[in-house]
């Protein structure tokens, strides 16, 4: 017996890597290397980036310029440049920044929630509510972010049912992008396939958004499976920046050029050109002063490969 | 509209770390290493083990003592012992070792083979003929394996009549055991499900193998692919160790204990212990001296990320 593949035309590439690419690193970019970073993203035809968050400044001081890469950057029209927010208080300085696009995020773990915030997620989607009204009388949009998505470092897989109640919670807010967020990298394809799946059954009415990182490797497994389910919307970090709190020297955020170039591969286009992200991806390894994870940055495309013989053999 | 994906109950891993994972390494292990890897392989519970290749060895000194080793190596039942051979002189040298499994393998692009060898794929396999001959009289069992089945640096994507006509020559020397081999990492998802489809319904009779490495990423994805119509048999590295010729300081084979972690995960059976696995893929980085490009190596499996959590909450 076989199983039955689909290819979608079209997919959307998020590029998060000035957020959840940078916010770990050593080294911290400023706003002209930001600017530059993200000019090159632009150049690319990506058309949703997530430029950063308001948070503590001190607790994520990579973010604490976040206001002034906002207010300085050029907008482009069709691009959506997104930030994170934890609280009303980020949403406000968003605001004041000019910003259109917040994310609220949450832990979909109990435990993970209790032990960062000593609150329940539920308790700290209560406070989602004065940011949503916040939102709609500034005209900003508003998507959802649930992290552990796929697994937590605590709990290891959560029940369906957990992931239901916190989307039932974000609809309630009147949310309905929603990101599944994998960032400790436990997500497996057949997961990703079964619960993305029921999911997209069960919320009809909810955009999903895929955040892989290539922890252990299934990334872009985890994304063909997202694709049989109908699930077309990833999340992706130039060079595969980025990391996991809980592991020391694991791999990051599923690159974007490599996301890109296997979506490329299967005939589903992104609308944006690989060769352009390579780029960024190199800038973004010239900036932070040492290489990501990035496959594709490495080995170069399979076209690559194919036109450097063929010169050869020209020549 | 949604795909639907199926998920084999078993699937069986062959170790070729030994061959494929070392035949381009600076350092060169010594035949005591190599029994302590294949010791530890073993072990594991791999079933299947490619432990070197009779090539010569100038070409490729690292293999230059696999007839000391299948001389030396304990023999477990049930465990098959591989090895790699060109032609008839590499069979015999095989036979007076012990081998009682060898492998053909040919390129299944004309300008590769015309680049290597001076012949075209068919021309090669004429050379195999007596080989057939040998093993039937000495009784050693004989594998195929087209290399640039998935893409050739010279020619890109092969024709799928291409690799049908390789296909046929082997099945007329009356080998059907057939590795489908991607040393320049160039197969995509979509490409091992529609052309793995296609094989396996043109050639119902062939054994497939998928002999995939990580050059861009996609190494699981495409593992994923396969099982969807019903490839179950993969080659792997301990460590991730191997490259490709064509592009220096490429990520090798896909590693040993990424693929049997993903399958777990997908509640595929291997009959492989992984934590057994992963010790073999420590050994290998500790003979070889450096890393490897395995994923599991360096973050653990899901359940070590969460056992460690759920200790330190008890301590």
């Amino acid at each position: 017996m076989n199983g039955k593949m689909i290819w979608p035309q079209t997919a959307t590439i998020c590029e998060v890597g000035l957020r959840d690419g940078i916010q770990n690193e050593k080294k911290i970019l400023d706003v002209e290397e930001k600017l530059d970073i993200l000019d090159s993203i632009v150049d690319s035809g990506i058309k949703v980036i997530e430029i950063g968050s308001f948070v503590h400044p001190k607790a994520v001081p990579q973010m604490a310029d976040t206001g002034e890469l906002a207010k300085r950057m050029k907008r482009v029209d069709g691009v959506e440049y997104r930030v994170l927010v934890p609280n009303l208080k980020g949403l406000q300085r968003a605001h004041d920044a000019g910003i259109t696009k917040a994310k609220l995020t949450v832990s979909a773990s109990e435990t993970h929630c209790m032990a960062n915030f000593n609150q329940s997620p539920l308790e700290m989607m209560e406070g989602f509510q004065p940011c949503v009204e916040f939102a709609a009388k500034h005209d900003i949009a508003i998507s959802g972010a649930m992290s552990s998505a796929w697994g937590c470092a605590w709990e290891g897989t959560l029940p369906v049912t957990q992931i239901e109640k916190i989307t039932r919670g974000f609809l309630d807010l009147g949310i309905n992008e929603l990101s599944l967020s994998d960032a400790t990298g436990m997500a497996d394809p057949r997961q990703i396939y079964e619960m993305g799946g029921h999911l997209r059954k069960a919320f009809p009415e909810v955009t999903w958004v895929l955040h892989l990182h290539n922890t252990r490797g299934m990334a872009l497994a985890c994304a063909v499976a997202a694709l049989q389910v109908g699930i077309t919307v990833f999340d992706g970090a130039f060079a595969g920046f980025g990391g996991c709190n809980f592991i020391p020297g694991a791999a990051g955020n599923v690159a974007t050029e490599d996301l890109i170039h296997m979506l490329h591969e299967m005939k589903v286009d992104t609308g944006v050109d690989l060769g352009k992200a390579m780029k960024t991806g190199r800038l973004g390894e010239r900036l932070m002063e040492h290489e990501g994870g990035s496959y594709v940055l490495r080995a170069g495309r399979n076209a690559d490969l194919v036109n450097e013989k063929a010169q050869k053999q020209e020549n």
